[in-house]
């Protein structure tokens, strides 16, 4: 079977309208699929109105204890049972899951090196058996970005990286698209400008705009992470608007898709 | 098959220690098994940090939006995904449901009459399918107190009525026993004293105890809950508290059981 992992950015899910609009539009996609989502500024905007601030080390975000109390109620209570209920009264049997329900994404804390990130996990296994089983009973899987150690232990773990796991995982067996919805039209050659859309890359377009310092420096994680679902068996990566994920779907011209290099395609 | 459907009050999961010990049983509780929560005083700490007041109309609890959305952070985000994760750390394959997940309880918001009691919902019915599917694959479901409306809105339930109509439904093709955990040995005599605990409740007991004014007004919703899903087909009834689950499991005397009137039983 194919199967489509869309993963929306925290930008959809603080704008009411846009959230009900993207859901409508989810419910349409066509056959079997997994929703992945974040949710981060109603984390931090929750976080600050209980006085805890958000902890960096070196620029990066720190996970505390606190931080993860936050994030496992915002994602996996407010978001993701706001999501299940919407999709529920869309007709769509959703069920919502972190990784530690059903051990759905085993992970492990992120070794300490020079930065001890926290209560941080990197995903070492997803249970792909669950996953085939829901989706076919007709269960449409609402995954948060929080993963566990299979110790008892929760894990705050990137939304992307979830998606391009789950996507790798499911690839072994069936035919999997990945979709990663956030707040741009796709790959901008300059950041301002909409009309600079990057219709296409493959990797050695990638290499070039790297080189050339041309991309956002935001953009490169969502590619690296991209690639490595590809390079593990991926279908088809896309990049894009919410709005613009029927028109994907469709084959139409309307985002950035990615793609191996052409000579791994012959 | 026998199904046992385990009840825990907001004390247990007030106190790591007591949590930590219950769990440890729970793990060890033999057959299919499903765990209901609430989660009150921690639900409402946060919200009085976030600077909500519960609101009361006459005085009842209502649950208003801002209520809502703390109480689905905290059931159904914090406690229900520890529970999860510390019930996977102990080899039990637990999923936490709210119920919008898999629509697993449907629920209707209760009725103005004198009072708008806000987001709360009366249950409906209850996805037996979906149970009977999770533990004939060994999944033990972790459920909070949360329902929804199939129409896109969460709902706030009772915690001893979500275990109560999950026992009921469940008990149309299985034998199904009933477990209410809280901070009581059972149902007392006087509650200042646990050596008065009433070991064997009939529902002539219970109606001699109401009429005396013997028994606590707190316990009266309990017990009716308990008689109304003995009436409905549910095996046994029990109430006491959490360290003694696994003695009641065994059929021994520690806390209170609920039977039907002895002319029922012949």
């Amino acid at each position: 079977m194919t199967i489509s992992i869309i993963k929306i950015g925290g930008n959809v899910i603080d704008h009411p309208e846009q959230l009900e609009a993207f859901l409508t539009l989810f419910a349409e996609f066509p056959g079997k699929k997994v929703l992945i989502h974040g949710g981060g500024v109603l984390a931090s905007r929750l976080g600050e109105s209980m006085g805890i601030v958000p902890q960096m080390k070196d620029g990066r975000r720190v996970t505390d204890k606190e931080t993860l109390q936050v994030v496992t109620m915002v994602y996996a209570g407010l978001i993701n049972k706001q999501l299940v209920a919407r999709l529920q009264g869309l007709d769509q049997n959703a069920i919502g899951f972190t990784g530690a329900d059903g051990n759905l994404i085993r992970s492990e804390k992120r070794p300490v090196k020079d930065i001890d990130y926290g209560h941080v996990g990197d995903v070492k296994e997803v249970n792909s058996h669950l996953l085939e089983l829901l989706l076919s009973e007709g269960i449409v899987p609402v995954v948060c970005a929080i993963t566990h150690d299979k110790k008892g232990q929760l894990l705050n773990t990137n939304a992307d990286t979830i998606a391009s796991e789950i996507a790798t995982s499911l690839s072994k067996k069936h035919s999997v698209n990945l979709y990663y919805c956030f707040d741009r039209p796709g790959v901008l050659l300059d950041i301002t400008n909409d009309a600079s859309l990057v219709p296409l890359i493959n990797e050695e377009v990638f290499e070039e705009l790297k080189r050339e310092k041309v991309i956002h420096s935001g953009m490169i994680p969502k590619l690296d992470n991209a690639f490595a679902a590809l390079y593990k068996g991926v279908s088809r990566v896309w990049l894009g608007l919410p709005e613009n994920l029927l028109l994907a779907e469709k084959g139409k011209n309307a985002g950035t898709s990615i793609e191996k290099r052409r000579y791994d395609l012959y």
